[in-house]
């Protein structure tokens, strides 16, 4: 990245024109309830309302959503980029619970990354109250065929 | 864990009456489709057969469904001693994609604890073939009410 | 912490006061050559430089020795604000190699905490060039006795 | 690995030999007072006993020192299929203090792997207590020159 010829305004572009491409193609996230709010060249911003389906007999949101939820921000904002890239892990503290109505946000930020290997944090909020912390770690695929639509 | 009282047949029924209390109580899981397979103490098996819901475009299966398969295998063994028990955190390594149609199994097994703490692996496997691997970190709060049937 | 009545300048002054009897205590971190650089509340940077005992027979220093630096700045951050904290675990990502002769900072923030739980970001730099990323998990333990000379 | 053409006892016979040259090579875990006790094809146990040099001032040995003897354990297992291969990260959970004068063993074992990562397991004990559980993810370079004095 750090030998990118690209303008800011152009990493920009290609951060939003890749998340169009995936939001195309992923209709498993969306279907759960998530949406993209933000996308730039190493971020990104989902959101989950806490629906009926996503908890459980105490009204408290399932952990698997609320992974769900920060993995979608990780993988929108480290394929930012351009370069198709995957979800090799990640590691979830839960520290508060999400409750049935909350509007949760996901927002997911490149922390530091070395050749194909990344590693992405994601806070995941209910205003200003941190439910979660997500940390993921990314392996870039340069050989991976792009999403449909993006041709960089 | 270590004081327990009970024969080795109380504990298989501990377990599967915490599970069944679970299952009234957590839609989340099953609405997502994941099915209780076996339990019993310290022990858990859950199942998903991966639909369309569950993949994106290239009909893989999202990791956050792997996750939640995971995570809900976890729940069931961690709650099987009768302590009310949450989930602190896990770790997930995706090995291997889960495609459509899969069938894919999460084995969840106790493997260390010291007094509220445990720690759980758990394998999601499609055949033979080890798609991810799970560490769920537990906490066991025996303040917090037992599932609605349980009165242990 | 959001109940602390103390100033910002009794707030720097407890952390430093504290990590100086952890200092004193602690001999086994010193010992492996890591310094402490700076502290504040939630906050707190260590060194070690990169030695002959550090390193394999390719002159890279060991992931041991990386992560044994990050969670001295870990243990002093979460220290800081008084109350007793224990390290509970920790996860490192090792990016790039530590060479010889090297000087290695770890810098230690408090990213999230909910009742006595904490999250902790730990980077392990070389110069400009990130070496390491650790996240570490604490829990407060209030009974366990101060560390030697504080009597907060 | 599941090609590997090799019979039992020759695979035995290459971990051995792997393991040997690594301990040549590698003086930082040997400086730190680990020793390599067994290796065999994806399994290696290490010992460390807890010295003066390894505790803090309540006599309790550092958390470094136990995930330096659980990444060295990882580090012989994960190479002794003859590939070098790397730790690219790995995530311990403290569990019990480790004490002076307690002789640890920290056994390692393959649990998973795919392509050029693995996921290993080690469990650092003291007698049959359970002090930490560390999960190590490795990444096989090929490329990578083998240690002095393997040729395989």
């Amino acid at each position: 990245m750090t030998d990118d010829v690209r303008t800011p305004a152009e990493r920009e572009q290609l951060a939003r024109r890749v998340a169009e491409a995936m939001r195309a193609s992923d209709t498993a996230a969306q279907g759960a309830g998530v949406e993209l709010v933000d996308v730039g060249p190493g971020h990104a911003v989902t959101a989950l309302t806490v629906e009926q389906r996503h908890v459980n007999g105490h009204r408290i949101c399932h952990g698997g959503y609320l992974f769900l939820l920060a993995d979608a921000a990780f993988a929108y904002a480290c394929n930012s980029f351009g370069t198709p890239t995957v979800a090799a892990g990640g590691d979830i503290v839960f520290l508060r619970p999400g409750h049935l109505g909350d509007r949760l946000l996901a927002e997911a930020t490149l922390r530091s990354e070395s050749g194909r290997s990344g590693v992405y944090d994601v806070t995941v909020r209910s205003g200003d109250t941190v439910i979660a912390e997500f940390r993921g770690r990314s392996r870039a695929v340069p050989s991976m065929s792009h999403p449909p639509g993006v041709t960089d």
